[in-house]
C-alpha cells in the first residue's frame, strides 16, 4: 500500500518535498502538485509524473490524494490546514503552522474535534531539526544520562544573507522559531520565558528594521537556560550549531561534511550556501517518518499542531520582549 | 509504479536490505524474502509484510517478484545471479559477485547475451562505497579539478575484529575487494598491478593463516599509486578512510558523526562497532539508485558485472602477490 | 646581562614561575623565593639553586633581586606591589592586582608617581590570556580585517571543579576576571556595561552561595556584545574557548592538543585537568616578554596596573549586577 | 651560570637559532655568530648584541664561546664538528651530521675518544622531531601502553615546493632523514631495512632527476612497518603527519594551529608555508634541553652522533634501494 501525496507550493521547499515524495520516500507516490504559478507547477509536476493544479483546494479535495504537504506562502498555512482537516486528510504543514497564536489555537482545536471522532492525529508541522541526525543524537545522549542533568544550551543559527524584507520580528517568527521548537523538544521541557537582548551591534548588511545578529535567551520550565545567536547575514556560510551542557559533560551537533580538503594553505570543510544541503537528510527522514506513521499508525515523531502553537506562543513572547527592552517575558499557556 | 523486490538471505545484510526495500526506498515494495533457515526468514518477512520462502529459486521465479537482491552466503552468488539472468530479472548481488574470476566472467558473458537481446544491464554489484557521501564527494572534487592531477591515494580500512576463520586470502577477497573496486572508480582508471607487502607484524588477535594488519599497494593504469592498510582486528573501532593526494591539494573522506562529546577529559566522536552505521546511508542510496534505474531506465551508477569481474581479477592478483613474496603483480585483463 | 628575579609565593603558581625563571626564560636567573611556609620554600628554592626566605619584604629589598613576581595569596597583592614600587623594583603581580578598586587605584597612582620620575612602567599584571597563542592569533586576525567588523564574542571558561569555598562573587573576581581583561584587549575597546544573568540552574556540585554555572554578558564601548559561560564544576575537563563573530567571518581559539587518539570506539583529544597545561605556553611567553621588556626597554605587551584596575572595576560592576537581579550595570571609569 | 654560545651560519636556520639563544633560552647567552657572508653576519649578530666573524674556526676557538651550534652549509658539518671536538667544546650540529656514513662514523669515533677521557657526550644532532610536542606525546603514549603493541606507522611529510636543485637522492638525505631518525626513536627500535617504491607518478613541478612525491617503507628491527609519503612540491602547505597504529588503538600527531576560521564558506585551520612555524616550538625546546644538559649534566634527550650516523646509514640504504628497483635493502650496522 502506498500513500498518494499532494504538495501545495512548487517553490524551493515544495519542489524538494515533491521530488522526495515522488522518488525517495518508501510507501509514497506523488499524485498532485499545486501552485498559483501555472507555469512553475506544470514544470515541477510533469518532471515527477504528477498532476498539476493551480488551486490548492482542488488538490486537497482530490480523491486521488491521501495526504497533503503544505509548502506555500506562510500566510496561506492556517486556511489550507483547516481545509485538510475538513477534508479529513492528514497534513504536514511547513513551519510556521500559523502566524498568530489565535490561528494556531484554532487549528489545534479543530484537530482535536476530528481526533475525538477518529482517534488519530491529523496535523504535523515541519520542524525538521527533530529529524536532523545531530539533534536526534543529542536528545538520545541526554536521555541516556551520560552527560548528567542538563544545565545550559548554546545555539547558533547563521545564514549567508537575510531574505529581502526581513525584520527583527520575522527573524524570530521565521528563523528562531526552529529553535523555539527544538530546544523544548531536545530538553523535554516547555519554554517558560524568553528574552531578546537589546542593543546588539548590527551588521552593515542589516536593513532598516532588522537587528542582525540577534541574541536571545530561552528559559525552560526545567530551569535550563538556552542561548541563541541568530545571524541572518553571517556571510561566511549556513550553519546550525547546538551544544548541550550537562553536569558531567557536553554534547554538540556536528554539522554534516562528507569530505575535508587541503588546498591553498587551508585544511577545511565547506559550509553550504543555504539550509537545503544542511538539512537534506532531516527533510527526507521527516517525510519518511510521516509516511510510515500514516501507513502503520505507529506513534508520530513529527511535531504536532500543539507544538506549532507552542512555538508560535514562544515567538510571540520573544517579540514582546523585543518591544519591551529585553525583559524576560513569560510564554502564554 | 513500483518495483516488487525479493531478497535472498535474511542474515544481517539481507535483513537490512529487506527493511530498506520495504520501508525506506521510494518506488519499492518488498514481496518476498528467502533463507534456508525457515524460522529466521519467517520472522524477517512477516515483520515487513512480505512472503517467506526457504528456496531462493522459488523467490527468483515468483511472478510477484520483479527484481532480486542477493545477500546470501558468498558461495551461492554465481548460481543465483545466473538464475536471475535466466529468469530475465534484474539482480543486485552483494559483493563478491563470484569467488573466482572464471565464475565472474561467465556471469559477464551471460549478461551480455541477455543484454544483446534487450538492451539493458541486468546485473549490479553491491560495492556501496560508490554511494558513500564521502567517496562520492572525493570523486566529484577530482572531476572538478581543484586538486590538480591525482598522484597518490591512501586508504585505511579497519574493523573491530576479524570474522571467525578469516585468512590472509579472505581478507583480500572479502574486505580489500571494496577498495579494489573503489580506487579505480574514484580515479577513473583500472588497476594495472598490485603488491601485498610481506612481513608485516601481526596483531596478537590474528589467528593462524591470517596476516593482520596487511599493507597493500595498488597501481592504476594512470600511474596513480594507492596504498591500503587493512586491519581486521583493529579493536578501537570500525573505520574506512581515504585520502586522494593531487598536485594542488588533497581531499579525504570525513567519516560520519552526528555529535561530538566532552566527557571524562576527552573531546571525542564515536566509532561504530561495525560497518552498518558507517555505510547505512550508502546502502540506502545504493538501493534507491537501483530502484530508480529499474523504474526509469536512466543510466545506472551501481557497479556492474564487469566491475565485479575486475575486482575479482585484482583480488586474484593480490593473492598471487601474497604467495609470491610481495612482487608487483599485473592484473589479468 | 640578566635579570635576577625573586618569586613571592611557592604554591603551584609560584613554583611554576620560579622554575621557568630559573630554567626556561632567556635573560633571567632566579635569585630568591619567599613563602611563609619555611619547609615549602626551602624545597622549592634549593631545587632551583635559589635563596629561600620566609619574609617577602626581605626578598623585595634584597640587593641581589632586580625584579619581583608576586604569586602569593590574593590578599597580599596590593601591599607587596606597593613595597616593590617603594623599592623601585619592577613587579609582575598575579591576578588580581587587588581585590578592591580602591586598592587597585592606589597602585595605579603610586606607579604614576614613580613613572613621572623615571619614565618607565613598573607594574605588570599576570593576565596570561594575552600570551595564549590562540587569543593572540584572534587579535591579529581581527586587526588584519579579514573577519570584518567584530559584532559578537562567545567565551566559555570551564574548570573541572571549583576551589573550596568558591562563591558566586569569587567566581567573578577570580575566574571571570580573566575574560574581563581579555575581551577589551582582544577587541581593543573598554567594557561599558555588564550583566550577570540570574536564575541559571546550578550544578549539584555547587556549594551554598555559589551559582555555577554562571552566564554573563559584557558590552564593550564599541558596541560589541560578549557572552561568557563560566562553569567551575564542569567535571569533564579544563577548557577556555573564545569565538569572535565578525561581519565577514568568525575566528575561534583552538585549544592546544599535541596528539589525537583512536581507542575504545572514540576518536579523541584530551582535556587537561587544570589550567597549567592549557596555559603553560602562555605563562612562559608572558615571563619571557616581561624579562625582555626589562632588559631592552621595548614597549611592554603585558597587562599594566591600569588594566588590572579596569578588570577590577568590571568585576565590581558584575557583582553589583548579580546583587541587582541581572540588570546591565555600567563599569565605573 | 650561563652557557656562552656561538652559532655558525647566519642563514634562515642559523639566524633563528641565534635569536633563540640570545633571547629565549634560559641559561644561554649568544656570544658570537659566524658566516662567510660578512654583511649578513654583521646584521644578524649586531641585532642580538653578539660578535660577528667570517671564519667559523675563529668562533670555535674563541675563549668566550662555551658551546657551538652549526647551521652552515651541509658540506661543512663534518669538518666543523671535528674542530669543536678538537677544541673540546660541545656542539649541536644541524642535520645531517654528515653526508656520508664514513664521515659520520669518524665523528662518532672522535667523540668516543674524547668521551673516554671526560665522561660526557659532546656531539648533538638537530633532529628536532624529538622535541615536537606531538611526536613526544606519541612516544609517551606508546610507552604507557594504552595503544598496545605498535604494528604500523604512517608518516606524511609535505613541503610547499622543493628547494632548487633537489633530486630524488637529496629528498632522502635532506628531508626523509628526519623520519629515518624519528621512527626508530619513536618506536625504540633501529631500522632493519628500507624500500623506496619505484614508479610513483611525479608532480609536474618535479624537475629532472627528482621523483616527487616519493613513497618509502621502513622496517624496524622490532618488525614494525613504517610508511612515508614525502612530497616536496605539495603546494597546499607544509605538513608533517605521523600516526602510530597499535593493537588496541592509534595515536597521531596533531599539527599546531592556534585558531580556526569560518570565512567564505570554509571552516578551516591554516598551514604554514614552511617548516619554521610548524617546528618553532620544537627548535626552542631542543635548544633549551641542550643548554640544560650542558649546565646540569643531566642525561641528554637530543639525538647524538650515533643517531646521526644511524640516520645516514638508513638514508644510504634508501638511496641504494632507489637505484636497485625498490628492493627492501638492509641498513648497514
Amino acid at each position: 500500500m502506498t500513500i498518494r501525496t499532494g504538495v501545495v507550493g512548487a517553490g524551493i521547499m515544495g519542489a524538494d518535498h515533491a521530488e522526495n515524495l515522488a522518488r525517495n520516500i518508501g510507501g509514497s507516490t506523488l499524485a498532485c502538485v499545486a501552485d498559483i504559478d501555472g507555469e512553475r507547477v506544470k514544470a515541477a509536476a510533469s518532471a515527477l509524473g504528477a498532476r498539476a493544479v493551480t488551486d490548492p483546494l482542488e488538490l486537497i479535495h482530490d480523491d486521488g490524494v491521501d495526504a497533503v504537504v503544505i509548502a506555500s506562502h506562510d500566510s496561506t498555512h492556517p486556511e489550507l490546514v483547516q481545509a485538510c482537516l475538513e477534508a479529513g486528510k492528514p497534513v504536514l504543514c511547513e513551519k510556521p503552522l500559523a502566524s498568530t497564536a489565535h490561528e494556531a489555537r484554532r487549528i489545534v482545536e479543530a484537530e482535536r474535534a476530528v481526533r475525538d471522532e477518529r482517534g488519530v492525529s491529523l496535523v504535523s508541522v515541519g520542524f525538521m531539526r527533530r529529524f536532523d541526525p545531530g539533534h536526534v543524537e543529542l536528545r538520545r545522549a541526554l536521555a541516556e544520562g551520560g552527560l548528567g542533568r542538563p544545565l545550559l544550551v548554546h545555539g547558533i543559527s547563521r545564514n549567508v544573507s537575510a531574505a529581502p524584507g526581513a525584520t527583527s520580528e520575522s527573524a524570530v517568527t521565521n528563523s528562531a522559531i526552529h529553535e523555539l521548537d527544538a530546544f523544548p523538544w531536545l530538553l523535554d521541557s516547555p519554554i517558560a520565558e524568553v528574552s531578546w537582548v537589546p542593543g546588539v551591534l548590527a551588521s552593515s548588511e542589516a536593513g532598516p528594521g532588522l537587528q542582525d545578529p540577534a541574541f536571545m535567551m530561552i528559559r525552560l520550565r526545567s530551569g535550563v537556560l538556552a542561548t541563541l545567536e541568530l545571524f541572518l547575514n553571517a556571510g561566511h556560510g549556513y550553519s546550525t550549531q547546538c551544544e548541550v551542557v550537562g553536569e558531567r559533560g557536553t554534547a554538540r551537533v556536528v554539522e554534516p561534511a562528507a569530505a575535508a580538503y587541503n588546498v591553498e594553505r587551508k585544511n577545511y570543510v565547506e559550509y553550504p550556501a543555504d539550509w537545503r544541503p544542511r538539512f537534506a537528510e532531516a527533510y527526507r527522514r521527516e517525510l519518511q517518518a510521516w509516511i510510515r506513521h500514516l501507513l502503520e499508525g505507529t506513534p508520530s515523531s513529527l511535531a504536532r499542531a500543539e507544538d506549532g502553537l507552542r512555538a508560535t506562543l514562544a515567538a510571540d513572547a520573544m517579540v514582546r520582549s523585543m518591544h519591551d527592552g529585553g525583559a524576560f517575558t513569560p510564554v502564554a499557556a
